[in-house]
């Protein structure tokens, strides 16, 4: 084809190819949605990706990203604040929030350490959090990081880090999520499940 | 959670479940991962976003759509003007040009007859496409709708109506598909593949 190297089709699909899961024919389908919606929707969704850029900033009290320092959840004075969940992404507070069972304070670290990817304690948002223990309201901190090598890792360092402080640190249960079958749950889970079973009565 | 109902990554998570095939979880996804990218990554998506609402139109001659009117792909002389190629889509043009093999102008429709959609003869891009086809350098259209009822149907039409201008109308080869083999073949695909049979010596 002899179009312009700048052609916005082509120039849109290749921007779109940038993002995780879409390939070429994602994107080129995507485009072509988009050159056929409504007046003002492609326009609608270019400004809201702006905004992301221009407008998302990380709190400085959790470490969370949002429009505003502090966030949303520091600010609201409704929330408990004795108790710091210490989650590893900003994703991981979307997933609290809509389980609705936690209505204390989030600390997000921004990853896991991580010695093959030369991630260390240091890489993590941790002085906030030291910060934030200081004055003694928070009595526990409850660690959510995710259950792989590097979440370990990370929630051993936090309790020999914050037992120091004097705070009490707890960890998420883990076991067979709720709805799996046991004939068909993964064997780590299973073994977890057995560690941590509880007394009925 | 009480961030404003005006908080951006919710505002881009919104946005970006407007997009086909992309939910709630796809597009939370997405947006973490735009939060996260390289400076300048999603400015770019959104400019480019951007350019196509601003910038793409409607090509006068073939109804491709492009930034410049006529297109490259009419305004490029090296093309034969002999063989008009008659398409659905805009995307079909790039799915034969992807191939190399038609050196010809094409012509996009916009659409296929379909009575139960409401979509008939005037709802196409036919006008230019006659008009095209007025001083006789056109020796023939080739037509390539989709094998369904409306491309069918829309052959049909573009037969008889073409017929009376007195060009050759003739229709892309349908059969099994390379690289199928006749075990899994679909029934419809193998019955063509019969009809359209061809003589080898």
């Amino acid at each position: 084809m002899s179009e312009p190297t700048d052609d916005p089709i082509r120039g849109a699909v290749r921007q779109l190819r940038r993002l995780p899961g879409i390939g070429e024919k994602t994107a080129t389908r995507l485009v072509y949605w988009m050159l056929r919606a409504p007046d003002g929707t492609v326009p609608a969704i270019a400004e809201a990706l702006s905004r992301l850029s221009s407008e998302v900033r990380t709190c400085g009290t959790c470490g969370n990203l949002t429009a505003q320092d502090p966030c949303g959840l520091c600010a609201d004075g409704r929330r408990d604040p004795s108790m710091i969940c210490v989650v590893e992404h900003p994703q991981d507070v979307l997933a609290f929030e809509r389980s609705g069972e936690f209505r204390g304070r989030y600390h997000v670290l921004h990853g896991a350490i991580s010695p093959l990817d030369g991630v260390g304690p240091a890489d993590l948002n941790l002085r906030t959090l030291l910060d934030r223990l200081r004055d003694g309201t928070v009595t526990e901190v409850i660690v959510a990081t995710d259950p792989d090598i590097e979440g370990d890792a990370t929630a051993l360092y936090l309790a020999r880090l914050l037992g120091d402080v004097g705070v009490k640190v707890t960890r998420l249960a883990h076991g067979i999520s709720v709805g799996t079958e046991i004939e068909y749950a993964d064997a780590v889970s299973l073994s977890r499940a057995l560690q941590n079973r509880q007394l009925m009565r």
